[in-house]
């Protein structure tokens, strides 16, 4: 394992450590817990914000909370959910009477943790918390049936249902609006990956997976869980092809739709890659006559030093539109 | 070589083709050459900025071609300097009368195109240029004599003198005082790195240099130029000290300094690792009475998918602090 650590158990506590001194200005934490972080702009009659999940996907989770974006978030252990008690803890230092909106991956132990402090909320604090579950990994599993519980991964899209929710209860929206924005962005973005090498757990030590030399895995999960096709890396644009044939069809995106486009980096892929992929993201949406609202591109959700990267399409409206172009400051995401 | 890509040959021109399509509302390019970027908000009147140097770096060098930052870059392929030719086009381009001032770093091919390109600029177009070379790398030679060329290696820390000269440029202040400003960045900044794993020029298509799987190289350029020391990896803690001492007793910088620190990725190590050596850093100089001033954590000057960060200090006046603060938009690097 070759990183830049000391202890592997200390990873997570030294890399709050680091965050908090370097970040100031922007967020703190509550309950004398590095691992619940809240931002230290709170606005009064707000609704709160949380979300939560493993460490080792930076800029995910905690480097959402800030202006205009998310209020708290608790982080476990690396790709290890933070317990309830922890999101609790969030909750109740976020909350300013209107209610708390939590917002996760679709992942059973963040699933267990989230409900179980959403009844810890409800009957020991009297906070009103509501939910909405991000998994739009369209290679994690087939869509789900009307009325049936969705099954597919949460990734990289949640930061788009982030931005727009945080942008709606920046702008003051009740407690069911900004969760019906929140809802709205989540149905309508989807996501696939591709994968070229493993990461290391620290406190593991040893890669996750393994993959030859000149193998890619596409539809790969940001934990390293299992995707839809291993075989010979391509070139750029057959690779992006075939994530977006995948994506576009599934929704699906149409001709006329207008979309924002998250374009992201895993961890160990060069800016340059990312941009060639964007290159060939571009040329495939104009070719389909879907208009590009706005690219993002870099490493908003990684898999530690994972090689490879993903490719998110929001399907917009003149709500969803407003909410993503707001401005916004975090340690890791700033919008003028 | 694992990477997502086409043909290694269209490597530069296919990211600067997604690079502008992302960017459209920042960046554009002249006389029909992707690799002359300038910014699309010209501001009358100014002294302009211009970069440039070879790919491979992003956000380095185009990165910084944006509003209160730089006007102009022109980049070469993957770690090759750009042409003479390309910088004037890139200077005859954002010149608006009151000359143009080149930062670069200090390496012989960019210094010889940036030489031939002022002269060209001077007897062809009649605008004035100035140029300051950003050469802070205390791993790569010795401190220079009183008269003498500086010798060290231009890496991370020429972002600083990005910054601090481009708001200057911003505010207004003529070509002698924006060169003024930026040498004195250039001068009171001191940076150094570590590398643990190798990287890829896709024309070569194998690692530039190999090195064990227990070892790391401190010093090492981000061309993969020699370090200092190669040996086993130490702990996060013990190398950030290594580094800091050399970095600390070169300037000096002394009890009562006042900086700004840039914990800087070079491609493949994680923003976690990055807090951890930011963690240190913090009590390494509250131990030393020296008072960080403002943290920048993140990839700033990469060396394509390489692992490793460098550690840059800029010491600080009132002058240097405010022109550091003011803000900036550009594709990679935005602050309000």
């Amino acid at each position: 394992m070759k990183k830049l650590i000391n202890k592997p158990e200390n990873y997570v506590t030294e890399m709050l450590e680091g965050l908090y001194l370097a970040h100031p200005d922007l967020i703190t934490y509550t309950e004398n817990d590095l691992h619940c972080l809240v931002s230290v702009n709170k606005k009064e009659g707000k609704v709160g914000i949380a979300t939560g999940g493993g460490s080792g996907h930076l800029p995910l989770f905690l480097g959402y909370v800030g202006k205009g974006l998310l209020d708290g978030c608790s982080v476990g252990d690396v790709f290890q959910s933070p317990s309830a008690e922890q999101m609790l803890a969030v909750t109740k230092e976020i909350d300013s009477g209107a209610g708390v909106l939590y917002i996760y991956g679709n992942y059973n132990g963040d699933i267990f943790n989230f409900d179980m402090a959403t009844e810890m909320a409800d009957f020991e604090e009297n906070i009103r918390v509501e939910s909405v579950v991000a998994g739009e990994d369209v290679a994690s599993a087939g869509p789900s049936a009307p009325g049936e519980r969705n099954s597919r991964r949460g990734v990289a899209g949640i930061v788009f249902v982030f931005k727009c929710a945080g942008a709606a209860a920046n702008a003051m929206l009740d407690l069911d609006n900004v969760k019906r924005v929140a809802q709205k962005a989540a149905d309508n973005v989807r996501t696939m990956g591709v994968a070229l090498t493993p990461c290391t757990v620290p406190r593991v030590g040893k890669p996750g997976f393994e993959i030859a030399a000149d193998e890619m895995e596409i539809g790969m999960g940001i934990h390293g869980e299992t995707g839809i096709r291993r075989g010979k890396i391509e070139t750029a644009d057959e690779i992006a092809v075939e994530m977006l044939d995948k994506i576009v069809n599934d929704l699906p995106y149409n001709k006329g739709d207008e979309v924002a486009v998250l374009i992201n980096g895993l961890g160990a892929t060069t800016l340059d890659e990312q941009y060639i992929v964007t290159r060939k993201v571009d040329e495939y949406l104009k070719d389909k006559g879907i208009k590009v609202h706005h690219y993002y591109v870099g490493e908003y959700v990684t898999s530690l030093e994972m090689a490879g990267l993903s490719i998110s399409l929001l399907k917009l409206d003149e709500e969803l539109k407003q909410y993503l172009d707001a401005p916004a400051q975090t340690p890791f995401f700033v919008q003028l």
